[in-house]
């Protein structure tokens, strides 16, 4: 479809986030359009249409889904809540084994002192609820609930570590190498990890925790956007296209390819400038930058 | 000065960036007021009057300089940049001794693609300016420079681990464990690090690191302000008061000094309300919440 001389991007897969506005059939049809190889769908597209709808969707464009976005939010304390949450990713699984991904990402709770993302405490929070450790300890244990269920679903609970900017209310895993301890005690087909440049760009045991997660063979994903500045006033929406701010591609990607990752690098960005442009200007700019950024140092010398 | 029942305020300092508007004197006089042991001093308020000066009017007040902030930027790649690093270090070294501390903190630079703290990349900026592996080098080679100089002098060169927030623009240097690793070839006496709750709470490997920290003898410092949410627009202006966030200070204080640290406890926080507060209601407020938040967890059991 393309021409001999363009860019290779079999590899290179469209989170649906990074269209916000586009429908979960618009970005199919735009990323494979492109040339795209894959698409990474977030639960809200897929659930507006179904599972099974969306699996017919991505597999009549020729396309893979290479994750669903997000499971996780496991860090509640209360028996209800503790249960909402089972529920819920039981949901995630089911629906991630019908789109036809392994891969299911988890974004996994922040502190139980946080009121909502991005504001301040509960009022009435007090330190046990200001206590990472024990949220820390929830994670584990909600895994340990999840795991066969995944298994018998085909489908690898994906941990994310997010910024630690995040760490207060979305996500008391910070770290690559965090989300490998987590992750040790289970079969690496069940439960993975995924690294995003955005997240991990400025960690000291990066290339470390890159090497071990691709030998323990739990490397689920590799996402790649920016990190830009200044930050957006919410930080949540602070990411910038590949090549617009300060995250050495190159060196990253080559730590991921000498891992023995070889499986699809998706594209996710939130930044409200992004979302507003026209959704087929973004899937050709993030292909661009996936060219020029990524795919030169995707496969290990 | 107190009465019998008030809480100690022995081991707690004033840094002065937390009453920005005060002078040097002012904020001295407002700590020895309130009854505390010490000030941490920023360069600025101390060049406004002279090393000297500043030395007397702490030590007429009965108080300690607890620390001098800061020196560092050391980062810099052309022979000129780091010429002006290094000339401008050994002054905070020299300052740091004249006022009678031996702690300098130091905050070690971010990437040389940032254009300015806060700031996008410069539009010039290349791969290489965005290689933080080869940052962090540098700061390892500046410590090797300014370590003599430092010992000579009887300074200690504090390493500040930053949040990950700030590792494009102010500090490649971003965990408690990697300022340990660039701490090691030297002398315990020469090189240190500070344990600042703002940065440091969400780190899994905190209660590790602080208690190699203190093995080693490096421990120069405990600072301490809360992170809040949501963040300021400029996210330097983001800490809160001990006790307003989502630090646990009961947990990482007890470490700290399970860790063997006996030294003052700094509250340095940068808010702009707080700024613009009276500095004797910032003053009390601060020594309010060391007493309730910190103090009852200062001495190990």
């Amino acid at each position: 479809m393309t021409a001999a001389d363009a860019p290779d991007l079999s590899r290179c897969s469209l989170n649906t986030a990074t269209v916000k506005r586009a429908t979960l059939e618009e970005a199919v049809a735009l990323a494979a359009e492109a040339g795209y190889g894959a698409v990474g769908l977030w639960r809200d597209r897929v659930q507006e249409i179904g599972a099974d709808r969306a699996a017919t969707v991505v597999a009549d464009a020729g396309l893979r889904v290479s994750s669903l976005c997000r499971g996780g939010f496991l860090t509640a304390t209360g028996a209800d809540d503790v249960a909402a949450a089972l529920d819920d990713n039981r949901r995630a699984i089911e629906e991630a084994a019908t789109i036809g991904t392994r891969e299911l990402v988890l974004v996994v709770g922040g502190l139980p002192a946080n009121s909502a993302p991005g504001q301040g405490p509960r009022p009435d929070a007090g330190p046990a609820d200001r206590d990472v450790v024990a949220a820390r300890g929830r994670v584990t244990d909600r895994l340990a609930d999840l795991a066969p269920f995944a298994a018998d679903h085909g489908v690898r609970l994906v941990l994310e570590a997010l910024h630690p900017i995040f760490a207060a209310d979305r996500a008391v895993l910070s770290t690559l190498g965090q989300a490998l301890d987590l992750a040790a005690p289970f079969d690496p087909a069940v439960v993975g990890v995924v690294v995003d440049t955005y997240h991990v760009w400025w960690d000291p045991d990066l290339r470390s925790s890159v090497a071990r997660a691709g030998a323990e063979g739990r490397i689920a994903g590799y996402q790649v956007c920016d990190w830009v500045l200044p930050l957006a006033a919410d930080p949540l929406l602070s990411r910038g296209y590949v090549g617009d701010g300060y995250v050495d591609f190159a060196t990253i990607t080559r730590w991921v390819a000498e891992a023995g990752y070889v499986g699809d690098v998706e594209t996710e960005i939130f930044h409200q400038e992004i979302w507003d442009d026209d959704p087929r200007h973004v899937v050709a700019t993030v292909a661009d930058r996936y060219s020029r950024h990524v795919l030169p140092h995707l496969t290990a010398a």
